[in-house]
């Protein structure tokens, strides 16, 4: 879909890196200073650098994305369908136990996903034991931290190219 | 409550056809490519304009809705109050299972509604199982594809008539 | 599978309309005066004859049945099959909450069905809300009175004008 | 719709004794053989001669009626209303715990009633816990064998007489 | 225990009147004024004559006694056990769903004894369902008012004169 | 019940075989056509021959009985006792799930009984997964399809040989 | 945050008032006319005015906000941590049952609050029995109407001036 | 029942202040000393005193009232009632959870009342979280310590000034 | 509390011997008649006297204390913590399932306490297995009769001493 | 794999005969002093050898095997999947309720497999209503004793034979 | 099978001690060093020689014996039953809450046994919460630490000594 | 544990890399094989074999041992405490769902450990989605297949780099 030129500014065969997307749910843009007994001490502008140097260095396109809003965060997965995203990485956050609308909007379109949560939420209230996302998801990693997304990357890549 | 003056320029008595509101949730703007096996073949476009076509024949004024936010849903149900909308047709998609706040929007407003899913909720998940409307609503369609918001609309406009 | 003989005595070709059958469960016989708070003022016979007349115009054929005698409505639908009904509307009243004897009948024969429920029973009681039929049917109207019958044929002609 | 003649000849007004009913569910037939330890040694005719003899005594109509069939047992309410039954004596068995649709007879023709059972069920399985008829009915007697249905036909004798 | 004196004044064989004992619970002091929509309007010491005069009449020696103290109405039933008495009616009031300590006590005692509630505790709020005495009753009379206090009474002298 | 002859060779009293009674419940009619991914293909007519085969060469009676109607069933179990049936091989197909009528006409009238079905119930419904009849019965058949009923009837062949 | 004025008298660095949040969730914007049994009459313009004269009268900074937003609340929550709130005083409306996400804000931002409800939910519906807020609250106040927030003020005024 | 003084000045009769009751529950006479990180420093002699001087200054009779009995709440309810007592603040203690008979003695009377906890019990056990009283109650305040009882006076006296 | 003499041998401050306390729950005055295959052979006075004899010998002031009224062994415990009891063995008896107002009571005066029960109420009813006191306990000694209550004391006196 | 010689000498096509195998779980070697009412008086070795003498005159390769050690039955199950064993009768006993190791190994190995209990584990303890194991079963035998596995293995030889 | 020495002095057949047997379950080879706050500071060993001085005092044999092997521990327990043991101590620590297997090795060796535990599990996790053993066991005392093993030992010599 | 070598590069005490352990539950000795559809192509050896390769990388001693026995596997993690393992990578397969023996072994060695399954947990079974050990572990890799056991020991290498 994306097509790059090259800098010869000749129109060559289009150039298109794999597209990964990374969703942040409602308040992890506190990250850092919120509850750091579960939550750590990195903010989430760090953990998104991390990310994004270890996708330059697989030569892949990956954006990060935060919202405190479902609404603009189901429609931000819907764009990602047209965008050709190939995989997703989200932590819903909140949403994780209460989201069916967010949970549609994957279903809806398909696109492939890891669920990552920073602390171990199978430590923590009753009501957090429950997603409406896990079943959906390739798979989940929870309570790792902020390495959680790096691994859930590590594995995307991975399965990016062996597909 | 809208009076709309003739052409003559004489007041005249108002002339006011009765409004009725179709309201459709998230994830609703991909029907014709979400999951067919679920929700059909139809574009939300192409069961809007079945809903307009058959409103005009009747004389009714509706008009469709749809949105991924649920607060925007709610404020649109506020001012449909305002409206003087008589009658809604509501499919609230993944919010059926969650959102008290557009029930309590429905509650507060006194609208009379009817509620319509187009795949039958009762054959997929559990927790698709639980409305948080239909004890509210004049009465429940489900399964009937895109049929189910027409035949839903011949409801009310029989019921407008025979009020 | 049944043909009729033109009165011209040849062998032509069959002549065969769609059969459609419409099955009442118990009590229903006294509607028009069963707390008509839930069940409204109309008796069964009107509705009857309200769905033979659309029916007619159709040049469908269509056969209203009721009975309190769980046996006989289970073998009404076995005999269904044998008649070729193509779809059926079915009523189950109080066996839609218990019998699984009805819901095998159906299971057995296959023949689709819309279910239709004249009062919304989500708005009663508890009992009242599980269904032993929802889940095979095509599709569920509930609450919207006798209409909910010409609605479920409505939709019964399109699905046959279709297929 | 009883009419009883006087004794001096003349077509006087009618005179209508009041009726009561005594119905009686599945498996009762075998009482007086049944596990006498839950159910006792009376047998059902026994139990009937002796309402009879005190709603005799009491210048009322009684009649009794057994059945193993739910269907006729609902239709025998229906027809109840139609002969202007003034109450109910009920011993629903095992439709107790089940029967919905017997449950919406009651209801419909609003009859009045008393729950009679032979046995005290909550001295028994679980599943006898339920009863789909106690919130509807006037009141309920448990485990006070034959006497059970006797202390009922006292209580609606006195309510006929302080109607 | 209790020895009656003939009027000859020779010291005969004792003459003894068999004891039954009525047991009101908690706030049935204000029956009469109390919800009567749900109790009734016959004051306690009216429900007690009524009780009293039947007894008479069958010779039985007959005590009724309301505590609003559960401590109170546990060591009354200790007692009823060393003045021999028969049979006890009990209408438990809100200890029916919260004493074990109570049917400790007639479990303790082994007095016979039958549970009678003024309203229909099956028509009202679910946890008024629950008793924590009719497994262990003879039998439960629930709905008929001050009714059921003399069915219960009629059932026991009917239970002694046959013993 | 059963007389045998006496030595003598004289004409005694008629020599009686054991009975035995294999009841079907409802729509097991259909057999063969229904379902067979669940319930195979063999008809109900070729599973009672089979059964009647085996009772012949064991020189047992046998009589096999379908039907749709729970009444009737009920009252089959009744004339069983009449008739003296040693035991019952019972496929209550639905009315395993909700029939406390059937369940209380076999504990009625004592006849020993095991329960067998078709299809492999514990890989089904979550409401297939609750029988009515199971703790009342000597054993239970599940999944080996025809088959089931014929190892229950060398079950019984057996039992009756050992008495 | 809060800068006292020296003793000196020279026009120090300002002295802010401490500050206090009442925030609104969805539907309350209709208060006055929705439901008024459930509600009262009083708008949410009456509501806040009332509060503001209160706090005007403390020395108190005091800002009433609404919204039918969710991910609006969740910021505005976010930028009183910002703005150095002291407390808040919170009617979540129907999010009081749903949002972990609100929930996760309220605990993310560490700002102590109280939380209001006009109505009794305790006496409706069973799914408003359950918030998701009231273990985390200092305390919660329901059912006192719209003076619920005027003493919820109290308490924090006072809960100010102890500190 | 209140007088008020003819403007005559003649000795009519006597003027009588309206009557409020704060009814405290078992183990409260320890306040003071009872885990204070749950029910604070304040005894419960002081916080009858500073409901006493509020009172006091609004011209109202109030009197406290503390017992670790049951039946003698009971009937000191029963006897407000008689007092002519207008409202009740009741803090039932650990008979909030467990006692049904309390809750019937204050819907017999139909004196309103308002709940108050001294400590937040939805932060505490699971077995604090159902209240026998609040859907009685006119509202409820918990967890705003000894200020709980004076802020729901002042809801009181409003109250009484607004009928 | 506890004074020691000196060494001097004049008159000191008396020396007080450790205090314990046995409390035993409602109807078990009755020890010894009440359900033996429960409860044992023995009467709660003699257990008392085997307690007290251990407690003598172990030099140590022992009391025990039995009550029927909830409302009194509440103030007993209160009074306990002013006579400085050191531990407490409690059997409550039918309290063990429902008496918070004497778990609270327990809390609040933070009395060690060991829980007995004679019969091994694991074994009983399903109503048997919850107690309000268990989590609170030094520990809990079931089913091993009136041994249970020395068991509990020799555990006791080992702590005294250990402490 | 297992290869016959041919008794010529001459290495023939290989002879081999169906394996079954049988799998008893943990006490069953107790059988035949264990609980014989409900287990039965036979011991495991009486009905191993019934069960060997039965596959014999059938020509099948039977193994029987008990062990108490999960861990052990596990890799039993593996090695069956190694020697081609057919089908598998088995009798997980205790474990039938908690092993989901056992069940996978079952699943890892595809070995279809007929579950049998000698007692009837519907009329025990409600623990024994669960089985890890029915719904990957062919069937369940459960109650007939040692004649239970007797029938399953005369359903195996039918299989295997009409394979 | 104990046989005693006859006072002639000959040696007569060997007198036999009593068999006690104290089973510790998993994990509990850890104690001294695991999760003290919980199991308290004494090793196993310390335990066990404890266990042996009491009982060599007492003249009983007692052998104590650990194990995390399930299928070890039953087949310890099928010895003890041909050993004479008389009664049996068990810790079955997780085992506790999972092992229906080792339950059915008590229940069919038929030893009567004391179930211990260290710590308060009542106190513990919801898990922890369930007893496979309790209500087979003579008593349970649990939470009494290392002194739980006397005390239940104190138990056994008394019982073996009034048999 | 752990000794660095000095900088004077004599042959100082020894150098101990860091110890990890991989454990793999019952039947994973299986994979390969096994359902693949959950479990993938790979062979235990290949896994063990590549997070060797990963481990001898990062200069770090790793051991992986798989058992199909509970026993085994609760004493190698006792010897892994001596042996002074860092950290544990678990798969426990079946025994996720049942086994507290094996929750008790990690949590008394208290050794840290990152739980891992091949198959996403959340999407099969609804026995599957709870775990004895995902509370006490950091954390929860599932779905991921093979690469969940590297990304877990990944994250583990960071781990004991930044300690």
């Amino acid at each position: 879909m994306m097509k790059k030129k090259t800098t010869s500014g000749k129109t060559s065969a289009p150039v298109q890196r794999p597209r990964l997307l990374v969703l942040h749910g409602p308040n992890l843009n506190l990250l850092g200073s919120r509850e750091p007994q579960h939550y750590g001490m990195a903010t989430l502008e760090e953990i998104n650098r991390a990310l994004a140097r270890r996708a330059e260095a697989a030569d892949v396109h990956l954006e990060s994305f935060q919202t405190n809003h479902e609404g603009i965060l189901i429609e931000r997965i819907h764009i990602a369908q047209q965008e050709g995203v190939r995989c997703i990485i989200i932590n819903p956050a909140a949403w994780t136990h209460t989201s069916i609308a967010l949970r549609d909007a994957l279903a809806a379109t398909k696109i492939p996903f890891v669920e990552v949560h920073l602390s171990n939420i199978h430590a923590r209230e009753a009501f957090r034991q429950h997603s409406c996302f896990s079943d959906l998801a390739l798979g989940v990693i929870t309570g790792l931290g902020q390495q959680g997304y790096l691994l859930a990357l590590e594995y995307l890549l991975n399965l990016i190219n062996t597909d």
